[in-house]
């Protein structure tokens, strides 16, 4: 009876599942576009504050990984950069791709543009939403947070990392978008490097910061979904004049 | 001594205003858009709540004006709209512009496109940058306020209300836009109708939110300059789908 109980469920989640994408689909008009149905994961690494000297020295132009350990024994290889777990490992820029797929289950998804569709955005801060997306040749960690700047104000960030070195993450601009309810969100702007920390992003505000209201707004059902786009950076039009 | 101290003080204040004319221009560089510098009001009015129950009978379809005073002598009045003085007027919408500007001497602008130029970021909370916007011909209220909702940490709310009621507001689009440091921030929506109160729109947050973090980012010198435009609404193509 158990066995069958739980058949139904499974199936009930997969018909779930599956209505959330076309819905996702139709809000995401633009033909090709590949829907993602990204599922919460509760964070187990919490410090918003252990990469602020870090973030002083990428600063200043000195650009060590984000340590997330004391001793860095070879100066070229970087810490794991999963923003979920303090996790020990390090390694080379090449293979953190790998590390993050293999240890961390982080999906990678292909194509220069895709829709972001988080689900249950009710949880409970802090959660993130995490998935790496493959395009123009390199990759990118895309996150979104709820976390409580503001204890009982929880604020959704999202941002775009690459995978690489803060000069080549100058070559790109990325897109976030949100559309729904006859109303429209926009951020665009370079991405950051993994090198420098997510969480500093996210603790600087320099992201697409929502609301618990304004995300509700742009829910369907408890998913958000959000539009991405990378391009390869030409600067504004409008600041090139300047 | 004294007039020549005031007379080059006047000479650099417009100086300065000018120059920041010149900038905001290079900025938004589309040809022929006005940049109007709008400086701050404190707000003398400051009741997040007196519109609660406004806004619950607007949600039902009923649509009574903004009440700043118990008794509403005839329904077809409606009481001042200004978001910075409770004030005794009551008329009808179709006097709510000429009220505003020759008792509250709120500035219009002509133009389908404006660069909205809010100077002296940094006062205090609670602030308010007003300006009125002619154009398609209709009257728009542009409010950009500094409240704190969470005390010690304000944040920047602007949104745009038609002076018109909600039917007709439904027929329009504004867009506000930043763009800055190779950051931009989009804004689109419907413009609410200012029958519905300025302080529910904000205290719902539905309108573009910005954190001081950001909003130093996207100023310069502390002034920030919103890009705004007005269209007449058609569905989003992606919603119409749907």
């Amino acid at each position: 009876m158990l066995f069958f109980t739980q058949c139904f469920g499974a199936v009930l989640d997969l018909i779930h599942l599956r209505f959330q994408h076309y819905k996702a689909k139709r809000v995401f008009s633009a033909a090709g576009q590949l829907v993602c149905v990204v599922n919460p994961t509760h964070s187990l690494k919490y410090a918003p504050t252990h990469c602020a000297a870090v973030q002083a020295s990428t600063e200043q132009g000195i650009l060590p990984p984000c340590h997330h350990h004391e001793v860095v024994h070879d100066p070229q290889l970087v810490p794991c950069t999963c923003p979920l777990f303090s996790c020990p490992w390090e390694g080379h820029l090449e293979v953190v791709v790998s590390h993050l797929r293999q240890t961390h289950r982080i999906n990678i998804l292909q194509g220069a543009e895709i829709v972001f569709l988080a689900t249950d955005m009710h949880l409970p801060a802090p959660t993130d939403w995490i998935i790496m997306h493959s395009c123009l040749g390199h990759q990118f960690l895309l996150v979104l947070r709820k976390q409580e700047k503001y204890e009982g104000h929880p604020q959704f960030f999202a941002t775009m990392m690459l995978i690489g070195t803060p000069t080549q993450a100058n070559n790109f601009t990325y897109r976030l978008e949100l559309n729904r309810n006859q109303r429209r969100l926009k951020w665009e702007a370079t991405p950051r490097s993994i090198l420098e920390c997510v969480d500093s992003v996210i603790s600087d505000g320099d992201c697409l910061v929502l609301n618990t209201s304004l995300a509700q707004l742009f829910s369907d059902n408890g998913s958000l979904a959000i539009g991405i786009a990378i391009t390869t950076s030409k600067v504004h039009s409008s600041e090139a004049e300047m």
